[in-house]
């Protein structure tokens, strides 16, 4: 079966994100990189273009030049990853989509609500397809414990805590990423609940399968002269009566990627920590604590490439989210449209992130009262 | 230097905290309990005593006249612990007081907030020693953090993340330690909020040494037809800036007595857990983590009895709480008054844990509004 | 029920192990320690003795006097802890056998075989109790590690790795506890080996019920000028088919008591460590990996103190074997004999541990020639 | 830069470290596999070629139609990897270095010393890289490792713990992975050892730059009827006077694939997992503990891909195995040889692995006699 073809907006020498969307997509082997605007500086696209090997007429220096002239050749690409400042995800989201190629967008959604609901609006008008990398979700796990909840072996969802916690802010810091995630214009009106929170809240809610019906957000700027919240502290109520508390912060010190989620229910409890993802805890109520490995008893070796106690890290994770994408637009792109039991972020889970910051700032500016969700 | 006698008043068959105090008083040879009204029942009073080894004479069958009676002894107690329910506290500890004998209660201090003041009123008139049990800022690698943050060495704090998740009322159970702890008529407005919350937030006023300013709390109650919280969440707001969050739970499926205490600041950050308690992290901004071992390299091994690596635990930490009240009331004793230095958990604490369960559960009967404390 | 009453010889000021044997013998009210000979330098002895308030009177400068002077009061002590550097520990015990007083010693049984012998017949011949104070099987895990493999549920036991690391001695150190262990004259003829190898032998053997047939071991001594090994690996052939290997080490950076234990059958495998001794891995062949807690869900409370998660310790552990001393010895006055069922380390395990020693170190004389045991 | 072409020997359908290699090769973009012999079976071959996306005209029924056909293209392949059972390395290797093409050969080098020898030297008459993918010298923190060794900040070294232990053939099993590794016509005369025990040793030589000089095995076969080892316990001398004890098992229940190294020095010690590879504990003698994390501070970041919070795995690791190998193969083609500063395992180190095996084997028919390498 022949590749699929990639295309990249951002991602130019000195980005991040660009260059872990390219290892996810190359790792299992689905896509081929062939075309990008990978800067919006013309000549630092093409030196990156031509560093990643990239023939010269298929680097734009504009994303809308590329999307036209990829649509118009008979080889374009079959998708767009997105890998810009938050700003910039709905001009270019939106450009491809309408032209009829689909989009992987790096997430938060966009950096205000207009854009992301305009975002919405292209996605529905174009029947393409779209995926949010919500990284985490590809661990293997994760995607168990999505599966217990479910089978009901947790029983009844009570409390859920979920934290994301970093220290690479906790001063102030002037570089790239740095730069743009504190900008209020290029990153919104969230910053580390923005940036990270986002993560934590989509991955209670993809594990428990519950959404929040309101909120109350403390948001805190610790450096001086930063524009954007640093820390975030947020108390949730779910649908159903589940309780939980959400904490993202980029200024705690001792911590790299420090995401973590516990769920409790009725009958059990699970916790995970993405620094060290190829094992959870598992506790039947009564029962001596488990440790599920990835791939290892108890679990399925679905979604992992290698045997347990051969650790998968970041980039394995992110190529799953690669993997079924293509295996997604495959599916659409024979059958007009099957999305039935895909578990890729999709629009709506772009949507309830830019709700979920939303309602952080919303919150917070009211002295954490509650905001329904 | 002969030992300091000790009455206990509660802590019969079948009581839990009870033991562990005798335990904890025996540890260092500092106290020998000589006396005791170990049960309202006469019958198990007289029981329990026995097997304990006491005199006949000095088994009670109420705390009222145990005061009298040991009071009146040439070698009557120095000390009472109190160790029955939380509705009972102010009773006792105010009948010996006021007779002239010192003591140690268990907490949280009394189960209503008059009760509470009720105590602090008997404290100040008798000049005698209170002495709360707070048991675990007796564990030394929490006095050392206390001493780091003292220092400086984390700089300015800006957030306190707190908890402290147990899982045995995940159901209806019916025991001795479970029925009082859930009857409001016993155990005050607080359920887990007030066993163990208040057990949280006084670590993290220990440790930082910052007071609470006001705080929102989310108490909930997860089992059916229980009449108090089994479950609290609470947003911190702290003088000078600090935000904090406290969660504690009875029914988080697969924690036992998961206490954790993480602090930031500008400079670095700790991390301890009781349940391994003779480690804690200890990150310097752009270091690398070092694990700070009770005793080991970079701690004192002040309050700590054998070398590092050989684990102490709770009954250590509870012992260093009844040999540091055995020098505070020698001094006491000899110089009218010297609480210079100690950082024996003392009425004010007491009074600090029930400000903090009475505004947590008006803050929760109020949808979580800030209250002040 | 009275306490029993208990003397000393060793463990005068300065003293480590001996400290530890009292607070052991004081922590669950099983024992009043009255008498000592706590030095053999007079003044010291005196001072040490009412530094612990005993009775001028019992504090004697010579063990031979104690022995003497003990026998003959109506109030005489029930039995002795010896707590001496190796090369004492046969006089002593000697001593207070044959006047008919029982001995509880610590490890190793004694610097050289010869003086093992001869307190094997002093055991012997005077029908008293004698427990060795291989503290660590008094951990409540370590003996459900044994009822474990005793059950079956590890299947037929193939392997077992356990060592035991610490750095105290990677550089030449003077001070009272390193300069006995690094004399041959008072620790016998096994440095590390004798000090901690022992430990780690007798741990092995107590876990897995197993007695090891022959060795092969090589010591070093990597510190220039020591007398003794500071480093030690052994490999072990069991009755049964059994294979081990067995480290110990003084000079590990970065360790401190890090005793650690693994055995794996065909059907299970269990892994436990000193440093966290509350918890311990079970894995039942193909299904996931259980972490086992002190008191928690699939072991007994039996032999422990305080709930799980609670931590109990080095202390906890030592007290268990004082306990069951004194239920031990109260049996035996009761009813002339009874050992059935006692969990005590004996005067044979002292006899395996210095069998164990001695032949360690002529295989390793022997270029690490197999030697049986 | 254009891609260097790679060709694959073994690795068809069924096989677990094809995969692995070729998602290696894919992970930093720097190989494109273009050829293959994927089997022996030529329907086979053929149909894991198409899996794979290869052109038919490049998926060959056997290696030496390969070796010849592509080295007769223009656009032949830069390199072949060899990832077939032990027994078959040496024919393949000889027959593509003979031809002029570049090897990369999955470990053991050989089943037997004959042919390592053979492949030797066809090494040294092509005048060909030949890369041997003892993958774990690719983890970050392992090349962090073996730099600190070198810097000399763990002084001399003295101990060196080193383990590989797994349980997968706990029991007898049967699929296409265990049949040939415990088959001595296809493994070779070592089957833990050979598997998983030339890992372990090669990291301890990697990290320490220290050859063993002698070595002393138990080597065992735990499950009825099996023909080779499935538990190595190996003690090593080193050069230098360091000590080292060795054990890799494949009966080890609760194991996946615990490979542990731990060294001490005079100064220092070190520990690192590669289940979790991403942290390594470095202590300086007297100072605390610290946690190195991949990346994080005190290590460089280079050979990573992403921040220290997001785990790299075994892949990645593999990966940069490949991503070096094409480094150097480059640095050859275009200075003829320039092998300077390469950390790539090559035949050196398979000799060396060789020589490991045949010495335990050796040894342990000799009752575990010392053996000199």
């Amino acid at each position: 079966m022949s590749r699929l073809k990639l295309g990249m907006v951002g991602g130019g020498q000195g980005a991040f994100i660009g260059a872990v969307h390219r290892m996810a997509a190359r790792l299992d082997g689905e896509w081929d990189l062939v075309a990008g605007a990978l800067s919006s500086d013309p000549e630092r696209a093409l030196a990156s273009s031509r560093a990643l090997g990239l023939d010269d007429a298929r680097s734009y220096s504009s994303f809308s030049a590329m999307a036209e002239a990829e649509a118009a050749r008979p080889d374009g690409i079959d998708a767009v990853a997105i890998v810009t400042p938050n700003h910039v995800h709905a001009d270019v989201a939106i450009a491809f989509l309408s032209i009829g190629i689909h989009v992987i967008c790096d997430k938060p959604l966009a950096a205000t609500e207009a854009q992301a609901q305009d975002i919405a609006q292209a996605v529905k008008a174009s029947g393409k397809c779209f995926v949010l990398t919500h990284n985490y979700t590809g661990y293997p796990l994760i995607r168990h414990a999505r599966e217990l909840v479910k089978s009901g072996a947790l029983g009844d969802i009570r409390v859920v805590q979920v934290e994301y916690a970093q220290d690479w802010l906790a001063e102030e810091v002037s570089n790239k990423q740095a730069d743009w995630r504190t900008d209020p214009s290029k990153s919104g009106a969230g910053g580390c609940v923005g940036d990270i929170g986002t993560h934590a809240y989509n991955l209670a809610s993809f594990v428990t399968g519950l959404k929040a019906t309101s909120l109350s957000a403390d948001l805190s700027t610790f450096v001086d002269g930063r524009r954007l919240d640093d820390n975030a502290q947020v108390m949730l109520r779910f649908e159903g009566g589940a309780k939980g508390m959400l904490w993202s912060s980029q200024v705690a010190v001792g911590n790299e990627n420090a995401l973590k989620l516990r769920v409790y229910g009725s009958k059990g409890g699970i916790e995970w920590a993405q620094e060290n993802p190829n094992v959870m805890s598992f506790t039947r109520l009564g029962e001596p604590k488990q440790l599920l490995t990835r791939g290892g008893p108890g679990t399925t070796a679905e979604d992992t490439r290698i045997p347990p106690g051969h650790p998968e890290g970041y980039l394995e994770a992110f190529g799953t989210i690669y993997s079924d994408a293509a295996l997604f637009i495959r599916a659409h792109d024979r059958d007009a449209r099957d999305t039935q039991g895909s578990l890729l972020p999709d629009i709506h889970d772009g949507l309830a992130g830019m709700a979920f910051v939303t309602a952080c700032v919303d919150s917070s500016s009211k002295d954490a009262a509650w905001v329904s969700l």
